[in-house]
């Protein structure tokens, strides 16, 4: 069975994406989707809602459309369409307005935007996200002690892409160091991180994974070798227990789930 | 009137912490909440119940729960707790399953997950992040007609983190080319990006708003100050209309609003 599906939002439509993959995905149909962002105007909502009654028409079956849309002038003509259409923060907001007693204020509000009251918070994101970059693959051991947590590993582990989704997701200044081949030979703690013992946490990755993962950058190389991976695999991984450094497997995750896990072991908060 | 709210997942808790938040910001209620990621067994399930229970004892009020989990062992111990329960996934699976006429597999699924089906998805985002690292802030000027999209902009005007947010959400190859103060004499489109012009999306800001930016990163330098934020901002936006460049003014904008204004501008397709 194929279904067209719309995720459709005023702003950028990530919520109603995400939720709406997440719905989807429970179900053995085969989804043809459209995201369409900012959907702000009358003339806008007016085109979408041609375009789904056209889909309607053609098909015969109707599409499946997920918003979410602030102003009810333009949330009504979506609604008026011929799709199946669910409201993906209103659903939850009509229990929740019988529970709390109170009704909702349809207030703006952006989940991804930028308002006067999340600036202070978005500058802090952006000078997590400069920090990041400053301090990635140990490019700058200088202010280290800024760090909220620093990532240890050897090369092509996981250390940059989860440092770069810890601040820009979380707003948290993330450090990364790496651990080389020429360091092999006598592998110990940096004098520098010794101080810094309980915001370190530690990536390792299984040697098949990680071997596929660098003969992409460098084939047959000695560098990629199954052998050379499975060194400094066990190299890394008998440093950490010996310092007690917290470690997390990374070939079955994700940054997300990286990033979250970190998080909770080092106990910060999300913002 | 304040309540306290819980996240819970079987998975990071991004969904839902962040359907969540846009539900409770259209309610003026002060909002005390806690993100439980990883609720992945019975024991722990246990412990959050119980955790929910003593603070309705204490308080006499219902915390508000925001959920999204598999299993329905695990998903049962926290609808048994006195806590006010919604699902965020299942309130819009169920009227769904009506639309198809199928009922939903309960295979598991984890949104910020990583499968084996999803695997070189999330490779190419990994090494969209690489190639974004690579060509951030015109470090490198090789390969760049592999590049989805270019940003352009003066220093501090939002390019690297927009960039690395379109690689990291969107898995788009993004590069970045900064128009320095020396380059404001002869402004001048660089030869090697005018055959890539249909991938040029041009940055601009408020020049009081560059100005403090700047002043965070140099204080009281010619750099930061307003007239030269004033004057560089004019000869870009200058160069942007004389090359038919499509921009955007990120003032008021979010990175996450700009990426995927970009990504509407330049006909990209989300992954």
């Amino acid at each position: 069975m194929e279904r067209t599906v719309f995720y459709i939002s005023d702003g950028t439509a990530i919520t109603a994406e995400v939720l709406g993959h997440a719905v989807m995905s429970q179900f053995p149909v085969i989804v043809n989707s459209f995201t369409l962002p900012f959907v702000e105007s009358i003339e806008r909502a007016n085109e979408i809602r041609l375009r789904i009654d056209a889909i309607y028409l053609e098909s015969g079956v109707r599409p499946l459309v997920f918003y979410s849309i602030l102003s009810p002038e333009i949330r009504d003509i979506i609604k008026q369409s011929s799709g199946f259409c669910q409201d993906i923060v209103q659903s939850l907001v009509a229990p929740l307005q019988h529970e709390l007693g109170i009704a909702p204020s349809p207030e703006a509000h952006r989940t991804h935007g930028l308002t006067p009251s999340n600036l202070s918070k978005y500058d802090a994101r952006i000078a997590a996200i400069d920090y990041t970059l400053a301090h990635d693959d140990g490019i700058s051991m200088r202010n280290l002690d800024q760090a909220q947590a620093i990532l240890l590993g050897v090369s092509r582990c996981g250390k940059t892409p989860t440092s770069l989704y810890l601040a820009m997701q979380f707003g948290i200044r993330a450090a990364n160091y790496p651990f080389t081949s020429d360091d092999m030979d006598n592998l110990v703690l940096p004098p520098v991180l010794k101080p810094l013992q309980n915001r370190l946490f530690g990536l390792t990755i299984d040697p098949e994974r990680l071997s596929a993962i660098r003969q992409e950058r460098m084939e047959n190389s000695r560098y990629a070798s199954i052998r050379q991976c499975r060194m400094e695999l066990a190299e890394v991984e008998a440093l950490y227990r010996k310092h007690n450094i917290q470690y997390l497997n990374t070939t079955n995750h994700s940054v997300e789930e990286i990033a979250v896990k970190l998080m909770e072991v080092l106990g910060l908060r999300r913002q």
